[in-house]
This record gives C-alpha cells, structure tokens and sequence, in this order.
C-alpha cells in the first residue's frame, strides 16, 4: 500500500518531536494527557470536572485541538486556567509540532499537568505520539456498547478508559457487561471509570488515579508530593 | 506542510477510481450514497429505518466501511438485504478503489440503491469522493449543538443533514435553533432531517428525499419511474 510508504517519514517525525516534548515535560516534572473520544463524548466536559477535582491541588493547564473554532479553550479559560487552542485546519489529529508550538505559550515550570484534548476522533489520533505521559480514552453511553469490536485500537492504546454520560444509560439500550467484556478482551488492564462529567458523578475515582500518575511523574523532577 | 505534497497522488488516483465508479452507477441507474457521522451517531439505525421505508419501492443494498468487525453488515442482512462489509484495517475512511471490490461483490443491475455507512468520523470521510451522487451526514442530538462549529467541512459538503436521536432532546441540553443557525450559515441549501431512527420517527421526508433522488438516477439511465 503506497499509504504506508507515505505516511512512514511524517511518523518519524513526528516521533522524534515528540520524544524532544517528553523530555522537556520530565524535566519540567510536568504529567500531560492525551485524551481521545469521538466528537461529542464530552472531552470539554470531563476535562472541567478534571480540573474542578484537581485544582486546588495541582496547576493545570489545557491544550485544545480542534479542526476549527477556539470555543472549548475559551470554555476552560472562563474557568481561571491556561488554555491554548490548536485549529488543524483540517487534519485530523494532533501531531508533536503543534503541542511544542502550543507549550512555547505556556509557563512549564509553574504546570503540574497539562491535558491535551485531541480532536474528536476514534482513529486517527491513536497513531500520534505527541510526548504524553498517558493517552486516555473517554466513550460515551449514546455511542453504543458495540463502539470497542469496531474501533479496537483506540481501547487497546488507552491506560484508562472512562465511560461518560452514565446518567443516560435508562434512555440508551447500552449493555454494559458485554461493554466491559470487550474492553477487558482487547485491555485487560486499563480501569473503566463511569463518569456523568456535566453533573460531576463518579469523578472522584478517576481523578485520584490521575493524581497518582501526576505525583509520579513530580516525583521523578524531585518535586515535592502535594 | 510536508502532509499536502505526499496526499495529492493518493487523492488524484482516488478521484480517478471515483470518477470511473461513478460511471458504472450512473449507467446501471443506481444512486449512490455516502452515509457519514461520529462513531454511534446511528448511522446503522439510520440505514435500517430508511431500508424499511424504501425497500417495498427500490431494490437497495449496503456496503458497510468499519475499522474492523462485521456486526452491521450482519445487522443489515437480517433484514434480508445485500450487505458487503470492508475493513479498512485502521485507515479512518473509505477510498474508492474499497467501493469499487465492494460492488464487484454485488448485482449493480438489479438494484436502485446502494448506501455506503463511512467509517465513524466527521473528518477524514469528507475528503474523498467514492463516486457516490451525495454525501449526506447525520448528527446525533448526543454530540451537542456545538459540532458544526468544530467540525464546518462536513457540514459544507453534505446535501443533507439528518438530526438523529431527537427523542433524547429532552435529556440533553441541545439549542436547535442555535444548531440550526450554524448549519444553514455553513450550508444555505441542505435540508435538515428530525430523526429518531430506532423509534422510525421523522424517517418519512428523510426518504422521501432519498427516493427523489433515486428516481433522478434511475431516469437518466432510462428506467421507469417507481
């Protein structure tokens, strides 16, 4: 396939920027999230009921991707914290050039994390190491059950997987067993957090175990635990 | 961007199959359309619901476009319709040279219409031409008002745009008239469907527009009117 031909020297590059990012997070003792979902899912959402969990403890700052518009960073920003909004223009995925241009605005050494939004996509972003600490994934109840047979990549890759908008799960016919069984099939590590991001249910659990990978990664820079 | 040099042969040799697809469907008078949505945005659902309004009139078949598993083809032929399923394997839309052994598969003469559900992903289906007569999209009331914002080129390109799972407006805090403002901004002349296609709500003008369509086809390949 001539694809993959093509598409070998932009991954090279793309890899190399993003081991340049990692060091300079580490260093910084800086945690960043990747976090992927299908447009709608709620990214914006849960990444404010992140930020509501974590502020007091940690400085966060937020860097959204979007093909077009500045409407979430300007969502997190009414909010008090750092946001730097990426528009692809088209492309369908963060890559490691952007996130370096987007951290040049922003003052590491004062972060404790940064959760990156990518944009709202199954596929393409799962390709992209940007220099994350983690990539996360997030499916909501409206997306069906059957979303892991079809999109297997994105649920293997994630080191957590949180299921959002649980408040609906009566008005949707999602089987959340056959869910979990296909999740725990293609990952069988990665924890599964119900979440209802917009009423700040189930939140707690899954920002205590991003509290502990951010505490881990301070720890590594000799930082001081918070 | 290095992104544009490497994708231009890609997309001039999809737009060549495109064009020679296009002439095998227009000769046989079928109509061709590409289904394009989110991952769980109903698009199956939305086939299912049109197959049952139309299939009495038209002869239809299905060619299923998935990153991997084949639980819609099978949905589809259990209600007795020819269904073909393409994995792309991790690619996040189909190309033309997919359709065209997709078809190969199936008796172009003895039908009227063939639906083609895209991979789930409001970006990267909107950039190639399968040979299709019309790209049409579904928004699901789940994903938010806000999706046009993020995401204009679908929005642009799409004769039609379907607004599925109005059932569920009550439940999320979706603005119509704020999505609709959006949409006729980016596409003055797309007609806007209210479906909810697992209850067949709203699917009569929806296939009323589809069938209209079909006939167009069908005429000018000298069939007669149904």
């Amino acid at each position: 396939m001539a694809t993959i031909d093509v598409a070998k020297p932009i991954l090279d590059r793309n890899e190399r920027l993003a081991a340049e990012n990692r060091a300079l997070f580490d260093e910084a003792g800086v945690f960043v999230l990747d976090l992927m979902a299908s447009p709608g899912a709620g990214k914006t959402s849960t990444i404010l009921a992140t930020i509501a969990a974590l502020r007091d403890r940690f400085n966060i700052a937020v860097i959204e991707g979007d093909i077009a518009s500045k409407v979430d960073a300007e969502k997190v920003k009414a909010h008090g914290i750092p946001a730097v909004q990426i528009n692809t223009g088209g492309a369908c995925h963060l890559e490691s050039d952007m996130i370096r241009r987007a951290v040049e605005a922003l003052d590491l050494d004062a972060l404790d994390l940064i959760i990156i939004e990518n944009v709202g996509n199954l596929v393409c972003p799962t390709e992209f190491y940007l220099g994350e600490h983690a990539k996360v994934m997030i499916l909501s109840v409206p997306e069906g059950h059957d979303k892991p047979h079809k999109y297997p990549n994105i649920f293997q890759i994630s080191e957590a997987v949180i299921l959002n908008k649980v408040d609906t799960l009566t008005v949707f016919d999602f089987d959340e067993a056959e869910f979990e069984g296909v999740v725990r099939s293609l990952n069988p590590s990665a924890p599964i957090f119900r979440v209802a991001a917009t009423k700040g249910e189930g939140v707690d659990a899954w920002a205590e175990w991003l509290a502990a990978r951010v505490e881990a990664v301070r720890a590594a820079a000799g930082k001081e635990p918070r």
